[in-house]
């Protein structure tokens, strides 16, 4: 069997990159030029000049995306840079286009400074319908989001913070179900409280989980160490580890119903499991190689498991979150995605797999399945209105 | 008849802008994205992580232009800001790829401050193969377009100061050749010193015309005034009006062989156009309207007419340039797009027609002719190579 790697470097080779750009407007003849550029282009643009929100009406920034990345942490590579943050841009810009039907456009930015990437996108903001933040180091990922949704009146957001947190929760919420638990009666332990595992603990604090415990290359998060974390972390210590508790990932675990990890293989022992909770659920997410290999955690007993990875039950894969989620915000000219907007994107997702498919090996839909994206744009569409947030 | 403004806002609403993305690889199976997103992707990043340039061997770099505009001089509308400018550039980049089958996209920006927009210029850089500045006002984009030639390595050009200055040197070269003149034997007057007037004095200087009068609002341009003038205009003064005469236009223009506007409708009459040496050519692109109506030019004794409208002969279009030029210089990958490579595209262009076809209303070719781009972009290729400015 070739390897996977070299098939793919000559794939990319071959289509010289992975984006075109299409017409949508007749050029054959010279007037068809006289309609789409000049003289008769000035009438869009008078009306655009008349009423701002008319490009909207008039141009690509209903349906168009900014995939915009520092190229500071690229998928497990770190910091490689704009240039080779490319073609990871230019793949999600390929699953936005699939998934969504948004035409979205790659930015790798030569900057890694937050100030100067807050100000170019400012700059550029004018030209998309949404900004997705992608592959930027956290916590300055953090910063850049933030100061971001505050300032500009189109969807910012930062999909290795929430898109997982989204699925994750999608995936939780009908866990839970198969293993006949309430959220609020649950210990949950997260491992890795980076972008993504701040984000999930945020997630599944609002949606009313009592207990979580985070864990970071420093050991437990608690509010006695506050004093030495940076901004994202502190944050944590005020919906994490109630009793400021000091122990270890192994002692956690006896009290936890689930484990989501988001850190590194070898993390999750299977004797771990064997201390957890009845009817265990581990989402286990480091890529490629989960926190814990997927046949001994079902050895160890766990009731639920989902990872990353495209060869076991329970993907989870942040496709099945950002694509419908930007379609709907994009649908009703959304001027921000909310808190509202990516619970409902989770509560989409979920009620995607009925009752009767409910099972522990499908408890999130599969990424390839074609009315995702349509079910999870159809409620952050909904939100977004009832929330006053759509134009 | 329908106005063709009405039918052209029409068009943009029904198609919801000019452009779309479209993917170049398949996806429909879970393996085809494991090639073109996670795990394959992680390849071509690090194939470009090891060797930068590699950038364009595995990304769209390699065939996409960047269309920057910050909206202050757009069309004849002024300056209408980032938003209203967007169908144009929507517009362009259409163009662009029916014309040089590149992947250009709109970037519009929210600062009309000249650092501003150089600073994110630059940011946004490592993602394209080439930056086309697009309806920014003079004499700012002279300095940001020369800052950015300098402080990047891919081409950077702005079409209103060139691509017309390149389609008028075409057209005056064959213009010429119907007149049998030499361009060192002639004199030209050039009304409007602005981006596109200033470029293509300084094209016809460097392709041996001895005297070139410049008029712009003020009157003629001479350097006895050097101190009154921004930047741009004070360069005029060292290539044009050699004797620093003071005069009108009416006074000049019986000096002239040439006439070439790019000012306003009304400035030419009859009178001056009757008053120019023998066989007179006139190059009258004001838009919609031309310095002077093109009957009455005819009709005053006009030896050879071009005009910016496509519904008379030899029109003046800046479409003829900007899409070969580009094709070329991303073809080899260049560095830069020099005075040289500008040259080149220009001669390219005026061998286009051949001395058969040659003829006082066939000087230039036609807009829609599917031989220009690949002529200007062999030509400027070619260039590119010889220089030292390709990859």
């Amino acid at each position: 069997m070739k390897d996977i790697y070299q098939e793919a470097l000559e794939l990319h080779e071959k289509t010289k990159g992975k984006l075109e750009v299409q017409l949508k407007v007749p050029l054959e003849e010279s007037y068809d030029l006289s309609l789409a550029y000049t003289p008769g282009v000035a009438q869009p643009c008078r009306e655009i000049a008349k009423n701002k929100d008319d490009v909207y009406k008039y141009t690509w920034k209903q349906n168009s995306v900014a995939v915009v990345s520092d190229g500071t942490a690229v998928l497990g590579l770190g910091d490689i840079g704009p240039e080779a943050a490319m073609p990871v841009m230019e793949g999600k810009a390929v699953l936005f286009k699939k998934f969504g039907n948004i035409d979205a456009v790659p930015i790798c930015l030569d900057t890694k400074d937050p100030q100067e990437i807050i100000r170019t996108v400012k700059a550029i903001a004018p030209t998309f319908g949404g900004i997705n933040l992608e592959d930027i180091s956290a916590p300055r990922c953090v910063e850049i989001e933030r100061t971001l949704i505050n300032e500009l009146d189109i969807p910012v957001f930062h999909d290795d913070q929430h898109g997982t947190a989204i699925v994750v929760t999608a995936g939780l919420l009908n866990a839970l179900k198969v293993v006949h638990k309430k959220i609020e009666d649950i210990t949950v332990v997260v491992s890795g409280t980076g972008a993504a595992g701040s984000s999930i603990i945020k997630m599944i604090h609002a949606l009313g989980v009592k207990e979580i415990y985070g864990f970071n290359i420093n050991g437990i998060v608690t509010r006695e160490d506050y004093d030495q974390y940076d901004f994202l972390t502190q944050e944590l210590t005020e919906i994490t580890n109630s009793q400021a508790k000091r122990m270890t990932m192994a002692e956690a675990m006896k009290e936890a119903d689930v484990f989501i990890g988001v850190s590194a293989p070898g993390v999750l022992t299977p004797e771990m499991v064997k201390s957890m909770k009845e009817n265990p659920i581990v989402f286990a997410m480091a890529n490629p190689e989960p926190e814990i290999p997927y046949q001994d955690a079902i050895d160890a007993g766990v009731a639920v498991m989902g990872t990353g990875r495209s060869d076991y039950p329970n993907q989870i894969n942040n496709v099945l979150a950002f694509p419908g989620l930007f379609r709907g915000a994009l649908d009703v000219r959304a001027r921000k995605i909310s808190e509202g907007m990516k619970l409902a994107a989770a509560h989409g997702l979920a009620s995607l797999v009925s009752d009767e498919e409910l099972s522990p090996t499908y408890v999130i839909p599969n990424a390839l399945d074609p009315r995702v994206s349509q079910i999870v744009a159809q409620a952050v569409a909904k939100k977004a209105i009832e929330e006053g947030l759509a134009r």
